[in-house]
């Protein structure tokens, strides 16, 4: 067996291209004393991978040139060296974009008859960010109005399920008809604006006829400037994301900043690892709406590693359609 | 005896003039039952006055064409025919730009061996700005850095002595080396920032060199995305005040907005009318404060009425130094 894994080969500068990626062939690893040795199924593929193939400030350090893209995997231990674990687990880890990984920080699955990959989307960190980000930063009242950009996406979708369940209204923002149909009329928005289809402000007004009380960006930008304008007094925004901004050299120029003060809004922003004490909570409730089937999720899977590549290039032009994927095995 | 009083009579854009204003004069009103006739002493002028000239949304609606122009004021009543009000009574009120006006709401002044132009200041909407927006949204905690805008006038100046009084590092950003040598030696402050002298973002550096806890922000603009690039994680924004839009038509746009994720800041606008059930507690500690000698103020005075518009123009462009007042007697 050999393994095989991509590598970032050069930093883009705007948008992704293949060429910034190398797909190489290497020995297996040999898991150390307290190690384990995983073949990963499945992998993650999530916005925030963009910043890290930067050298620009964030929240963690990038990748090197040179190294494994980074990204979390469902996987199978094949072989073990930590008496934690042993073959045939069901394993969630960082391993990132490659066949074969060794680690010591493997995290066993919970018991669950939820599919694996649920664990990189609606129960993982994606359906946790959407979970703790409305929940301590939104607070939505009952029959307040929570809008949610990238609604179809793998945050977006639960953050305006969770809406619902909690008793607000929900309105999606997402890109074309066929995405806006799913948020409406299977995932239960209330509405759902197309930005493509232009005239957001005058979209937003008629599905907000009282305003916007919590928004939740994954976006950044100008739908960012356009959701600012209606909020309300004591409006909440959870900033997410600025996708928008991932593929420029130049970040995208806040205009409405003065709504922060009009509307003495409360702006937050967050990345899921804030709450990690906290994830079996999430876990829970996430599993249990689920379970009970009031949380849809859909998946969009590109097949095999040297796919990955093209898998997120194709999620940071908004062409997927709910939580990324590359199976592979 | 003949009131006089400034009225609004142009909307201005870009800069304010005198000619936005006319002065007029007018009988001398008579108190309804219920009310006192107030002969004003002292008047405030604030930044927030811009707002009121201009017809955008904001947080309260603005002047009307040829009304009197909005502002608070200190002043004696000189008729009753409300029991619980007698003449030589000294009251605060919003009777505006004007020397004698009637009103039911006024405001008696506490007992205090504080002068009275204080309560339009120090003690005053300024003060219990500083005070609010401080302990509630910024939360200093010792040892951290309090940075702030505009920080020789009158909101600014309490907020960096407050932040000293709590344990917190204080550093100002003024304009002129007067200013900050006002600042830092008077006030008290670690540090001060002249925004003139440009370079401000290598002098941020060096007076915050372990980064920026708490950023009260008067003034928006290119300052605050300079500031908000030196924030450290779980750094709080207090957003108070945008006079570098007020004489602009097209607001400033905000670069550094990916710092709120990035460092998962959290910003919030505030107003004190906010906590206007706590204006006692407010009052109380800044008092205690100003008595014990750990406050301090300085006050810019301009002499009668037909000199307020003069006096709101130089607050605008940053002319006074300290609390900004009209000697109305």
């Amino acid at each position: 067996m050999q393994n095989k894994r991509v590598l970032l080969a050069s930093r883009p500068s705007g948008w992704v291209s293949e060429a910034n990626f190398r797909i190489e062939e290497a020995p297996l690893p040999q898991p150390e004393p307290g190690e384990v040795l995983v073949k990963n199924l499945w992998l993650s593929l999530d916005p925030y991978m963009r910043g890290r193939m930067s050298d620009a400030k964030s929240y963690v350090k990038g990748v090197e040139l040179g190294e494994v893209m980074v990204g979390q995997t469902v996987g199978e231990v094949i072989a073990s060296r930590n008496e934690k674990f042993r073959e045939g687990d069901k394993v969630l880890t960082q391993l990132g974009w490659q066949l074969y990984g060794t680690t010591k920080e493997a995290m066993r699955m919970p018991e669950s008859s939820a599919p694996l990959s649920c664990y990189l989307g609606v129960l993982g960190m994606p359906g946790m960010t959407a979970y703790f980000g409305l929940k301590e930063i939104g607070q939505p009242k009952a029959g307040e109005t929570v809008v949610v950009s990238a609604a179809s996406g793998a945050v977006g979708s639960v953050v305006g399920q969770l809406a619902k369940i909690w008793g607000a209204r929900a309105v999606g923002i997402a890109g074309g008809a066929a995405k806006c149909g799913y948020v409406r009329d299977e995932l239960g928005f209330d509405a759902c604006i197309d930005y493509k289809a232009g005239n957001l402000a005058a979209a937003l007004k008629e599905a907000c006829a009282s305003g916007v009380d919590v928004y939740f960006d994954n976006v950044g930008g100008e739908i960012l400037d356009t959701v600012l304008a209606r909020t309300n007094l004591f409006g909440r925004v959870i900033v997410c994301g600025t996708i928008s901004d991932y593929n420029s050299s130049d970040p995208y120029r806040v205009r409405n900043w003065r709504a922060i003060l009009v509307n003495r809004l409360r702006v937050r922003g967050m990345i899921v690892f804030d709450w990690k004490e906290r994830y079996g909570e999430a876990l829970a409730a996430l599993a249990g709406y689920l379970g009970q089937g009031r949380l849809k999720y859909r998946e969009s899977v590109v097949e095999g590693l040297e796919n990955a590549p093209r898998g997120l290039i194709a999620l940071l032009k908004g062409e997927n359609f709910g939580k990324q994927l590359v199976k592979l095995s």
